[in-house]
């Protein structure tokens, strides 16, 4: 018997992501999708690589069918799952969020830069940060998971094994981060526009971007104590894809760093080390589950740069859901997720 | 027991298509794989997104482990096949050459287009055209199969259904078709630098492409009689997908032309027509093995518009290659191939 | 004196590459521009390369300056320019209307292909269709001036030779056109998201596209009678240039239609014939007024395929808008025009 | 009378850039150009956008025309230029060198870096570096000038303020910088093929980019003391336009960096320093030979982040070769350099 899956606001590159990887998962289908604007509409009138793929159609939100589910993602604005997610856990239903909601731990920061109250502070306390590499046990025995946004996940893959280690200085760390467009979403938006983003490169956010209190939270929650982190990212013209280029000051320039990462991530399967003097590239992970990471000392200045490439709608978001999905419920973590990057 | 799969030339985009879609095949895998000039190089140190993915390295092309296989793949320029496909034949070992050297039936023409002489009459005879929607029963039975060009396939499955039914007037027919840039291969070429090509489109082989001969021999084999054809192909700033729009003439306007394809693809998996007035874009199939088909019927001129859209390393090269390998060995011929157009 | 030019309507592409050439015009400035949406916004507020180059801002429509002026561009919805026209004209200011509003002469034909009364006959007897290379004296003398549409201009110039000669049979001939994604405007909108267009190549409006009835006009004038024409528009995923690749069925196989053509623009500046076998691109034209035009003869099929280029936003609407108004005032033709096309 | 200029090794996209401003320019003129491989070809042949724009053919580069000049461009690998600048200075032509050959004073660095001994000690003593921002009044008098390298322009132009009024700690600057295609150049190279670089974003040179010395030198240089840097440049999937974003140490937090950045730059053309809380696009400067900058401060961290983007091909080589020429020649400076970016 097949896993039944609701995605509640399936009408972004999010909820197209999960359907693709869920078409081919061997334990999962899709049983419910909904979105309030697209009521009605086939799937393949929304998403014109579904024709003759799936006879499903956009439910509303509080259709029933989305009860019969064993578990469901949410690919909202934030502010939604919050609201909702109670109404599946009290029916024993698991809920992923790939939205914002319960990723960060303190109500009154998520306020600030959510710019709404937090209501549930019970579920907030019982979500867990659904990285898998850092967080597996509890993923595993999870009822809610916040799925991590994108950026942090390719940041907290970079530095997990260097803070853990203590190699690092904690108080100085630059994360200089790029990303396609498929991050700002698939509305109308004249600023994502093709003739807006083509041929041109960009940071946005350098006073402030919602997934720098994500990353410092969970840095520290690495680390044990507190981390200076200064974060910018910038939008590259491509669909997918992040790379992240991390500056840190090392403590002890004799440390072994490549076999440290190594050794830190020779049993995970998504996260690939690279060999000395290669670096990563987004379309090596592009359409997959996987994040490349490399490092290069520099001697003249004693940093350590850390570069790590994810398909933000891959290990970014969608991938990383399924990863968790099958954890929580014992399956293989890697079933339907081995796909290898699409090259070219 | 998996089957063991030679790739003979396995440095170019046909290759790491060969490679990625073998990955997650369920009943074959890569046993050797070939290149003269990356001889004893890792497959990661060619293609990126092969970081711990396998660890093949390339071997010469007259390597003993390619006897071992029960099937090879040339991707090699044209005239190795020929030269070489008789050496696996007489060890029954079968052949799916993704090259032109078995496509045209005629051996003068082939030399004429390819500037060399065709010396294997016999092979020529013997290989099956592998296009599976029209010559399933003969693939099936093959030992040797010349796997369809890129614009050939976009072209042959958008005018089955007319030719079969006598549709159409077959001496005017105009295929203006477009290729992303990848079908140029991944040779070190000026003229396929991203800063020649991005931001820019162009027709190029107006006067000739070696394609043409192979569509309307093609094309004359379904409809038993002479084909007047106009072929033109374009380079679009993108790396995978073809699209083809053709105009023809319509014999009898009061036909139902969307019926007549429905029904010639009805039983066929990667054929999908879409509803009237939807369009195909080349997107909704990339890094499928699906070929999407609309038509239009252009009343005030009495012309029937065909679209079809492929990926040309999929459909158009690596799927198809694997799909008739599928039916050579009597699996199910979607084995490994039901993967969903990447969106974005 | 500079002449005094107005922009109304100048918040999307045509208004910005407007700008962008008239910044080195020597013959003119813009003294007035008008968005009802942007009021009061400077210009660098809404393109980022203007920062630094004027302190201009956002006008209403009906702002005082805009009577200042020697000449007015509409860039605006169709509609806009049919109504207000006439405001300019009574107080001698010459008008051209970028839009469509005066492009077609028959009325009716215009409401039914733009859903909406035409309730401007006289203005309408009174514009010129103004494409320099066919009505350069007829947009001397006018006052009022319809700027062609971007796929017409790359149209026309590529047939007029053909036609003026009588030398292809006017009844089938079948455009097959291209463009970037400017042609769809700056207004926020899910279709030209760059993750919509990236990567994908794709027909649209194969119905029936609004450009059709204006490129079918302007032939058959050209002709002096019936045209039979096929035209299908694709999407390229690029931001500029327009492709158009022409099917015709020639008449006399033996005229020197290479000669013809070189005739037909000898003493155009702005279009320029390509050697026997040199096919056109649209960057050689990218930011530029200028049109390539190549034909090659298919000897086999007797097909005469033309290919043209333009910068849709160039040549195809502020170029030739440019040049339009060059001529209106008795100024060097070429004023301000002679930029070459970006490459790469 | 115009300036002859000749071009010495035109057949990259830095010398179609020079022939592209030079073509606009009303006090120069383009009076030879050379090139090995494309000797006796007409330009048109090898950039298409130059038809019926140039009858020009490629010379061998000792054609005696090039001493009819009155200045030349090298625009050749490093090496050319070292051996055959002296030719032309002691015939009184003056030299601007787009390549690296005189940019670094100190000739043991410049071995060290660029694997040749250099031969012309005297000369680099001579040579100007030609950043006009920093050096104008040397390169008025200058015969010979090391035109800068396009990273070092966007750098250095961003941090210039701070240095000169020691507003940042000198030991920790990190320069993560990205560039489009085109700085790789026009030769047939695997690694700058569409298809290996559209759709994805890498790091690159991380261990050591020849920029880095040139960088540091002109840092130095501006403030007097050494120079911490750390420099990582990225790969962008676009064919022009550089951004560097820079992370700095403020020393003292009170200060009005703004104002600093807006003084310092007040009386410069090329230069234009964005509002608060605006940041930069490299398409704002496409085509032209402008440089945008925009600062943020990081309260939270005590970063200063500045933010510089250039053309690559325009004030990052090409656009400041001729504002260097204007210079030299005691033209205005500005002379035909006042195209606006293009956009889209």
């Amino acid at each position: 018997m097949k896993l039944k899956v609701g995605i509640i606001g399936g009408s972004g590159y999010t909820g197209i992501e999960l359907l693709r990887i869920l078409h081919q998962h061997p334990r999962a289908e899709v049983h419910a999708i909904t979105s309030r604007a697209l009521k009605g509409k086939k799937l393949y009138e929304v998403f014109p690589n579904m024709h003759g793929m799936s006879d499903l159609s956009y439910l509303l939100p509080d259709d029933e069918k989305l009860f019969e589910c064993d578990i469901v993602f949410f690919a909202t604005p934030h502010g939604v799952a919050m609201d909702s997610a109670g109404l599946f856990l009290e029916r024993n239903i698991k809920v992923i969020d790939l939205g914002a909601d319960f990723r960060i731990t303190d109500s009154a920061i998520w306020s600030e830069w959510y710019n709404m109250e937090h209501t549930q502070e019970s579920l907030l306390n019982e979500a867990v940060y659904g990285q898998p590499e850092i967080k597996r046990s509890a993923i595993k025995d999870a009822r809610l998971i916040a799925n991590p946004g994108c950026y942090p996940t390719a940041v907290l893959l970079a530095l997990k094994p260097l803070l853990e280690n203590n190699l690092i200085d904690p108080s100085n760390i630059i994360a200089d981060c790029k990303s396609g467009a498929s991050g700002a979403g698939r509305n109308a938006n004249q600023a994502t526009l093709l003739c807006e983003i083509t041929e041109s490169f960009k940071p946005y956010g350098v006073s402030g971007h919602r997934h720098f209190p994500e990353i410092k939270q969970e840095l520290e929650s690495i680390s044990g104590g507190a981390i200076g982190l200064t974060f910018t990212p910038h939008l590259v013209p491509m669909s997918r894809g992040i790379e992240a280029t991390i500056y840190t000051d090392l403590i002890d320039s004799d440390a072994d760093i490549l076999s440290c990462y190594e050794k830190a991530y020779e049993n995970e399967e998504f996260v690939k080390i690279l060999p000395e003097g290669v670096y990563p590239e987004t379309r090596s992970v592009k359409s997959s589950n996987y994040c490349q990471i490399s490092i290069q000392y520099v001697e003249h200045s004693n940093k350590l740069v850390i570069m790590s490439v994810i398909d933000n709608l891959g290990k970014g978001a969608a991938g990383q859901a399924i990863q968790n999905m099958n954890l929580m419920f014992g399956l293989d973590e890697k079933e339907g997720l081995l796909e290898i990057g699409l090259l070219p």
